[in-house]
């Protein structure tokens, strides 16, 4: 590196504020004398930063620590929705840039530094999956989900400002907040026991708010049970309630089946922008798997252009996106992966997934645990477990009295068979006193889905 | 890779949707027919997904001719204030994983596979720059400036939900963007010419909107110019106007500088949350260099808390922050930055960049280009260059008559060397015909900066 003018200068403008400090000293002495300690405290310890400039040796001993310490929960990652089965090694050079697709990537951009071509052709890519021509759409890569349905909610509430939104209660929690963020009148919608919008309720709800626009929020499918609300069924009831098209803006969150989906021949609810949806998102870490959090968000070109026309001259862009900086490495993450995997790749993933996910609702099922797995979902709901460390152990995700596995392409059998076994031996110790029983399900999945003593003893009368 | 249940089924539940589309077929033999090309056709033609699987290789093929395109960018990166000068070797085996700090940092989450322990010492390290105990913080790792303003002054209007929100009209295009996703009123505050916030205007419209709570966005320091709002000055404008502390509340904008200020002697207002400000965030790609964008903002404890009491479920946290999930990889860049540098590390940058910039204003004065370096800042602006290509060569910010170059740690000497008689000759070329001329700058740096016709003449005059 070459000599700045005036480094070693003795009028140089800067001085230190932390010399001396105590604070920092006794941080610095808690540092050191974790030396002795084992890994995980030493590990824990040395995260603290002290202010001393550390070798690249010492800082990747710690990552070695930290990277050791996430494989048990990595060989027992069941219960959220993200691919941990990738292979990104070809991409570790890009590691050496800061890459930002800042502004429209279809637009350009003064920061040279960046991959929205890579961008473009996944967005083109999505746009085909879900029926939108080149010409007639546009969109995003985001840093997640939540950022999608930020920038979909927002396309409606720009295109109808008196609109309400309307989102099953098993919507994501994101949706809720940003219905508090944009300042929107949010009506929650009853779910159906797959977890699946109620459109009888929504039905109701809407011939009650007649005067108001609809802006519509739908899952596909919903975080806890991998429900897939149905799009034909709800454009079906805006129509019957008198919502023409042009008061109603659909938001799908296919967060994470909304690239599984199309792909599964069965799917009643298509995805299409052939029907009269506005914007569709997605994670792009859950299916396709990405270190990062991302997602893609595809819209009609036509809300885009009434959200933003103004140029921002200091990006020489448009401000068309939520986040203004946007990671280039992400849209190069997903190229990748869409590449790699190819179609049959894919098609192969959804199908093993799916598969697993039957044969982990069965093995529950032999096992006596009563256990719900929506068609064409691979998210199964089961009894939540009366350990949190168990919980902990599977990363289990859970909300009331159920808890679920999404099985994405790291589970493997041989996991769901550890997992299920594990399960069984803890609920002998955790039952065996009589105490406690089997959590009732039946308000959540059903009660044919429950193996509670009350519906087990229902199911017995019946036989 | 185990196999999975049926996964060679004949009943399998999964077809293709793309098998025999003629759209893929065309883009499949269009991709083929590139191989002949030259390197940047065959890399910009091969990014189309056609659906088939690649291997390993020849995308790693792709990505090497990616990043070979990018190196001249890289160096003449001039305009953007991004650190290019980083070595994160150490953290590449991180790419195996998907991390994810979903939910409130300091909380716990059932997402094992996090980063938050490092999240939390970045978190740490910075409230104690911005004088703050650890008691008394909050704060997270954000996907950049933008989420750090959402952020900031979602605070701002939680707590005062009938607040006007002011800005200078030099602030960063998000905050305005970000008052039109909020509702909020937003009233733009005149600049002086260094493009500070002017106090006494800001002064005249507190007084004339008195029955109204302030929401005030400072810059540390602005986008364009890298002028540092005078937080005091500020504060003592609330005052004198009536605005006792509980009727306005400040978020600082410091995505450069907010890191850079605190170890600068001479810093006339310093950042502190000594001070009644309520947030300050900072990108964490610029200063201290990461390849993904990200920040960090801190606040108080108690402002969070207004936002966000309420624990989601299926993450077992609290969802207190704009995007749901994070980037667990974010933080460890941060992190192992923070740790490499050390405080020496971190002066001598700092030093670096401003020495460096008042290099670049002092041989652009030399060489009859009017230029303005604000004092301790490293963004000098000077009179936009009358070519697109020459703009796009150096990767130049521009906004109106002016242009800037943001002097950064990978900028060095020569780099300047070469930009500044690169400039000249190109100045030769585009005035020699007489009938394009320096552009004025006077309106945006003041006259004393300014070398166009006009103003040289007038200075001629003086002498």
């Amino acid at each position: 590196m070459e000599n700045s003018v005036g480094e070693s200068s003795t009028t140089a403008a800067v001085t230190s504020i932390y010399h001396g400090l105590p604070l920092l000293t006794t941080r610095l002495v808690s540092s050191n004398n974790t030396n002795n300690n084992n890994n995980n405290t030493q590990n824990k310890m040395s995260l603290v930063i002290n202010g001393d400039s550390h070798t690249q040796a010492h800082l990747g001993q710690v990552i070695t620590h930290y990277l050791a310490s996430l494989q048990p929960h990595k060989q027992r990652f069941l219960g959220y929705p993200t691919n941990e089965e990738f292979n990104y090694e070809a991409l570790a050079p890009l590691l050496h840039l800061h890459l930002n697709n800042a502004g429209d990537p279809f637009h350009g951009s003064s920061f040279t530094l960046n991959s929205t071509s890579f961008e473009v052709s996944v967005l083109d890519w999505f746009a085909h999956l879900w029926d939108i021509q080149k010409s007639e759409y546009w969109g995003y890569v985001t840093t997640g989900g939540t950022e999608g349905n930020l920038h979909g909610l927002l396309l409606g509430r720009e295109q109808f400002p008196d609109g309400i939104l309307y989102a099953s209660q098993d919507s994501h929690y994101s949706v809720f907040k940003i219905a508090r963020m944009y300042r929107m009148q949010c009506i929650k919608v009853a779910s159906l026991i797959s977890g699946e919008i109620d459109c009888r309720d929504l039905k109701a709800l809407l011939l009650a708010n007649k005067h108001k626009p609809a802006i519509i929020n739908l899952n596909i499918g919903t975080t806890m049970k991998g429900a897939v609300d149905d799009i034909d069924l709800v454009i079906k009831t805006l129509h019957e309630t008198g919502f023409s098209r042009d008061r109603f803006y659909i938001h799908c969150d296919g967060a994470l089946f909304g690239i599984m989906l199309p792909f599964l021949k069965e799917a009643a609810s298509k995805i299409s922008f052939k029907k009269a949806i506005g914007s569709i998102t997605i994670s792009g870490h859950k299916f396709l798997g990405c270190p990062i959090p991302c997602g893609v968000v595809i819209t009609r070109l036509e809300h885009m252009k009434a959200l933003s026309r103004d140029v921002v001259e200091v990006i020489a862009s448009r401000d068309a996106t939520v986040t203004g900086s946007r990671s280039g490495h992400a849209p190069i993450f997903l190229w990748y992966s869409l590449q790699k995997k190819g179609i049959i790749g894919i098609e192969k993933e959804v199908e093993r997934c799916i598969m697993n996910a039957r044969y982990l609702r069965d093995q529950l099922g032999s096992a006596g645990i009563g256990a719900m797995l929506n068609e064409l979902s691979c998210t199964v709901v089961f009894e939540r477990p009366l350990d949190d460390e168990f919980v902990s152990r599977w990363s289990l995700a859970c909300n009331g009295n159920i808890a679920h596995v999404v099985v994405m392409q790291h589970v493997t059998l041989s996991m769901l068979d550890s997992f299920v076994s594990e399960f069984l031996q803890n609920r002998v110790i955790w039952f065996r006193d009589g105490l406690r029983k089997p959590l009732c399900i039946a308000n959540d999945v059903g009660a044919i889905h429950c193996t509670c003593p009350l519906h087990i003893s229902i199911k017995l009368l019946d036989i």
